[in-house]
């Protein structure tokens, strides 16, 4: 979409402070996967490790879209206005997404549990999907017409189809045999999932509705509060899931309890 | 609260050096939370975590406060120029706060050690009751006049009250009931965080005294000075509650001493 010229002084200094904020989530994010990893059973560390990696690179990336953001407009009494030459560099988003999605399927897929060989024709399945997904979506965010960012958007949402089919129809039984507590987490956490990444689409859409500078502004808002959502908020419940499953583990002696006591890191 | 136009070199130099010492703090105290939570039981190693969260989100916005403020004034002949369309981002602050005091209360919470179901619902209550002061203080902040910044300073004022209220009615049992020298240190947290809290409403109030730029580099020395108390130097006592704690369970033998050999990390 082509940057409106100008900007109030409100809707500047939203963009600029969710995105100081998104920073703060994922370094803060980091710090507590890394950390915590060590309070889980050896199986599902993997899935804090992913979970690290996720916010780590998304870290990274809006630490680049917030210095693109702080340099594209000019402040004068009031008023943002586009700085000469500057552009907006939306692959940041589509190079992080391409990155991180794929993990995060991955680690649903971890935290359940499943046999190796199932999960891992599943995670491949469900990331290369996730993947095409974010390929097919860029075209259209770059898009200079609403019809380009229609067409590219339609085919992106083929491959989303497909990972909820996924989740909903297969994942239904691995869910059914998760433990106790852990059962009703993993369902929850399904849904999560189709929330925070429901909300996407809905941003993608905001320049169709032709409401100029505000739509620019709340795309750059609502990408951001959804990966919050779908990068944190998701580890925390997935890191729940495992703490839950290791305390199961711990107290039918399925395995040694190894995490508890295995303080060294 | 609207920039002065001119400060003393003096009263730029001032907060500038101010910010830099509290950036080192914050870092400083991030890595002594990681590299000590080992040296305590498992059961408090969240306290520790959650401590390291607080001084790195904290580090972060300090960074960028620091580098807000390096950028706010060109100097020259020994007097400090506000910029031209240059703005002092106030957000910084309360999104660092936003993030960072529902997790001090949850600190406190964890080292009381309580049992899990209450401990649970108090963190909750004290979070959100911390969220909604921060929340309501901001408006005040940014306000133009002396008014508005009264009338959101009192909002804020309500959700203060009622934690105090809740740190000194309902904690009293569960103080009552920790350990032999714990008790005497967790008495004492309690008054270190009113006392550091109760720092920052004077701050707050340093605009409505009409001293000018005086009051303008009050407040974020203010600010900073009662950043470091509340954050690095409430994280420590909170450490030493834990560290002297880890020390009963150790004698007892309620549990293994597993945090003393575990040295390897």
């Amino acid at each position: 979409m082509t940057l409106p010229e100008t900007l109030t002084l409100g809707q500047y200094q939203l963009a600029y402070n969710i995105f100081s904020f998104t920073i703060a989530a994922m370094l803060g994010s980091f710090v507590f996967f890394v950390l915590s990893r060590q309070n889980l059973a050896p199986r599902y560390r993997g899935a804090m490790v992913l979970s690290a990696l996720v916010v780590g690179i998304a870290g990274y990336h809006y630490l680049r879209i917030f210095t693109n953001w702080a340099d594209l407009y000019a402040i004068s009494g009031g008023t943002a206005t586009l700085v000469e030459g500057a552009f907006f560099n939306d692959a940041y988003r589509y190079v992080d997404w391409a990155l991180t999605v794929p993990l995060l399927v991955a680690e649903l897929v971890n935290v359940l549990g499943l046999p190796k060989k199932q999960s891992g024709w599943l995670t491949f399945r469900l990331a290369f999907a996730a993947l095409a997904m974010v390929i097919l979506g860029y075209p259209g965010e770059v898009a200079a017409t609403i019809t380009g960012r229609l067409v590219w958007g339609t085919l992106s949402t083929i491959p989303f189809v497909y990972i909820v089919y996924v989740l909903f129809s297969e994942l239904g039984d691995a869910i059914d045999r998760q433990p106790g507590e852990a059962k009703v987490l993993v369902r929850n956490t399904r849904l999560l999932l189709l929330a925070t990444w429901g909300f996407y689409p809905i941003v993608y859409l905001l320049p169709v509705f032709g409401i100029g500078s505000d739509a620019f502004v709340g795309v750059q808002v609502g990408y951001a509060i959804a990966d919050v959502l779908a990068k944190c908020g998701y580890g925390f419940v997935i890191y729940n899931i495992a703490r839950v499953k290791t305390e199961a583990l711990a107290e039918t002696g399925t395995t040694l309890p190894e995490a508890v006591p295995a303080a060294g890191d």
